[in-house]
C-alpha cells in the first residue's frame, strides 16, 4: 500500500453512477480498482458509530464508504440480516435504479435505511443513514429483477441539523438585504503553514495506482 | 505545466476556508500553490457564459474558479468596476465574514452577486452568480476593516433547476413511503472500460507538485 496527499480542497465525492459503474462494478467483477480507498468489512458486526474509524478516508461530510459482504439471515433464505450489536438497519423510501448509459449492462439499485436503536418493531430511530447500492442482473430472460455480484457498497451517513444546514448554504443569498452585514463562519483547518492541509485525505492505493497515474506532460 | 488524472469519484469540492486560507492566502502572498488549478483572469473583460471554457477544471457542478486583480473603477476611487460587455454584476445578501481558526492572521469576506443582463438599474437578472472572496487587512489599528491584497478568489456559478435539485437529493428519503417502487436516474459518465472516468479532473500542476507530492509507502 502506498499512499499520497490531495491538494487542498479536493474531495471523494461520487456520485451514485460512479459509485455502481466503477467502484461496486469493478470490486464484484475482480478488475483493479485505481485508488483501494473503499475497504472491505463485516459491516453488520459493527453499531454505526463504530465505523468511521474503520474507513480509509476521514470525511468532513460525516459520510464513509465500504463494500460489503452478503450474508444472509437464513441459510436458504435471500434475506438480508442487518441487526447490529445495538440495533438493526431498516430500509425507507424508494429504491432507486442507477442506469449507467454509457454501458447498458450496469445497472444497479440503490437502497435506503435508517439505523434504530433496539429491537424491531420497538426500536429508537437515529441519526445514522446508509445508502446500500447493489448491482442489478440484467439477465431478465427469468422475467424479474435480481441481484449479482457478492459485494454491496454501503454510503453510511450521520445525518444532523448541521449537515443540512450545510446543504441549504450551499446556494447563495440572493436576498435584496441590506449589505454589509457580516455573518461569521469560522474554519478548523490548519493548512497554512503548508503544501497541504489537514483535511486533504491521505489515499490508499494499488500498486497499479502509480503506473496508471504517471504525470504526463 | 503537467498534468495527473484522479480517480473516479475525486473533485475539487474546497471550502470558503479553504479558498481563504489556503489559495487566495497563497496568491496575495506569491507563495507556492500546491496544484495551479485557478487560473487569473481579467474576469470583467467577458460575459459568465465565457469563463467555463476558461477554467482549468471542466465541472458537473456548474461550478468555475478565478483569480481576479482589483481594477478600480475609477483610478483614485475604491469601487470596483463590475460592468462587462452585455451586463453587470450586482451585490446581494449579506456578505460572509471567513475567519481560519488555524491562524486568527487571516480573515476574508465572501460577497455574493447576480449577474444582470443589460445596464443598471434596467438590467435582467440572470440564472449567473458568483462568490467573491477577498482578504481582510486584520490591521485594525485605523479602526475599520480593509482588504489586502492585489487578487480576489472568485466562485463563478450557474443555477439552475437541476443545481437546486441536486442539493435537495442530497439528503436521503427517509420518509416511509412502500418500498420497491424503483426512481430510475441515469448516469453519462462512461469509466466503464477504463481506469480513470471521463468527469475525471485534468490538473494543472507546478512542477513543484511533482516534488511536495511524492509517493510516500
Amino acid at each position: 500500500m502506498v499512499g499520497s496527499s490531495l491538494p487542498p480542497g479536493f474531495r471523494f465525492h461520487p456520485t451514485d453512477e460512479e459509485l455502481v459503474g466503477y467502484y461496486l462494478n469493478r470490486r464484484n467483477e475482480g478488475l483493479v480498482i485505481e485508488l483501494e480507498i473503499i475497504p472491505g468489512i463485516d459491516l453488520y458486526k459493527f453499531d454505526p458509530w463504530e465505523l468511521p474509524e474503520k474507513s480509509f478516508l476521514p470525511s468532513r461530510d460525516m459520510e464513509w464508504f465500504f463494500f460489503c459482504h452478503r450474508d444472509r439471515k437464513y441459510h436458504n433464505g435471500s434475506r438480508i440480516n442487518r441487526a447490529t450489536k445495538s440495533g438493526y438497519w431498516k430500509a425507507t423510501g424508494k429504491d432507486r435504479k442507477i442506469v449507467c448509459q454509457s454501458s447498458s449492462s450496469v445497472t444497479g439499485c440503490r437502497k435506503t435505511l435508517v439505523f434504530y436503536l433496539g429491537r424491531a418493531p420497538f426500536g429508537g430511530r437515529t441519526e445514522w443513514v446508509m445508502h446500500e447500492y447493489r448491482l442489478y442482473d440484467n439477465d431478465t430472460s427469468q422475467g424479474s429483477l435480481s441481484f449479482k455480484g457478492d459485494f454491496a457498497l454501503c454510503r453510511v451517513m450521520k445525518r444532523n441539523e448541521l449537515t443540512l444546514k450545510k446543504c441549504e448554504n450551499s446556494s447563495p443569498e440572493v436576498s435584496n438585504e441590506p449589505l454589509s452585514n457580516n455573518v461569521e463562519i469560522s474554519c478548523q483547518e490548519s493548512y497554512l503553514g503548508k503544501g497541504s492541509c489537514d483535511t486533504s485525505i491521505t489515499l490508499g492505493a494499488s500498486p497499479d495506482f502509480n503506473r496508471e497515474s504517471s504525470l504526463k506532460v
